[in-house]
């Protein structure tokens, strides 16, 4: 099966598809590039190559068996794979990541919280323990946890880094609002509100400057 | 001031310059775009480009005045500008969104969470209330709300995204795991755990394969 060959929009791309085949307005055994394509507002070609590089299971004028793209999709994003990862930062944000039941779908499995808080020691949240913070680089080592989810505030977040990468983590889910350091070889995927709402905010500027009423 | 030339990664890069110089690393009354570039880990012919269409007050060889840079910034993101909001869905990533006291500096502000629960109508959240869905189309019109956030399991998101466009809202930040359909104008800002997932999965299986862990 093609690998290598995926782009980082490619990747972006592959959650919606899957999560359009898992849809109820996707029926029938088969599925092709097009109805994809025509359900999302994709382009057709893209589609096709995109799914080109998830299966080559797909079959000229009848398209791909639906169960086995889901599948293919699910093994090529790793959702069969569960991941253990740590959060840190067991603030409000951090609890509603916690207490969140849709991550083992996408093969996300997080295994305890971690706190600077002694209040919060002993707590648990939808049935995982909140930690302190001195009990992370040995539970990361002896577990093998490779995925470190920030939630403290921004100004707290390198410190935190610093320690989840330190005690073996690879890839960091950072939802503070700070840019991270880290050693190469470490992917940080930033979960960045501030970026969202500048989006946000320029599209109504250039609504209301569009209609006239100023800029 | 130059102003439409602004594309989408010159607008997603911003917000890290503006907290870089909001954080306590940026001393002294001037900084450059060598500065910033330098902190950040950026090219700093990118910097200098970006922030040309944010402020034409930079000085050569000196920069800007740090003070103004971060105004200039502040306005051209919006963040100055407060944009009223409604949130749907107030499980428990829509009350921790409506607990977060940190949108204000981004320049959003949460109205109050709607739910199609009864056991939670009427209920406060961090100060805000909660309130039925039928209370939605007429508080949206009354008090011209413009930005709309989606937090409700996905099979529900689209419908509750119609309910929204159809009352005024012309940007919707979407934290739901479904692909919206909207008409067009009207911009969809997608907070897609799916995606970030799909990328941090595709990095672990990367670095194990380089280090000939198996593919």
């Amino acid at each position: 099966m093609p690998d290598r060959c995926v782009s980082k929009q490619t990747l972006q791309r592959l959650p919606a598809y899957l999560n359009y085949l898992r849809s109820p307005q996707a029926v029938g055994k088969y599925v092709s590039a097009t109805n994809i394509a025509e359900a999302l507002g994709f382009n057709d070609v893209v589609v096709r190559k995109d799914l080109a590089c998830v299966s080559n299971l797909g079959r000229p004028k009848v398209g791909y068996v639906r169960v086995e793209l889901i599948r293919a999709l699910e093994r090529f994003l790793g959702y069969d794979n569960t991941q253990d990862a740590v959060l840190v930062g067991a603030g409000k944000l951090g609890q509603a990541l916690l207490s969140y039941g849709g991550f083992p779908q996408y093969g996300l499995n997080i295994l305890a919280g971690f706190d600077c808080d002694p209040a919060l020691a002993g707590k648990e949240v939808a049935g995982k323990k909140i930690l302190p913070m001195d009990k992370l680089p040995d539970l990361c080592r002896r577990v093998g946890v490779h995925i470190g989810i920030i939630t403290v505030p921004g100004a707290y977040a390198q410190e935190v880094c610093d320690q989840l990468t330190g005690s073996g983590v690879l890839a960091v889910w950072n939802f503070a609002n700070a840019h991270l350091h880290v050693p190469q070889g470490i992917l940080v995927q930033n979960e960045n509100m501030a970026v969202s709402l500048a989006l946000l905010s320029n599209h109504l500027r250039e609504q209301f400057s569009t209609k006239g009423n100023g800029k």
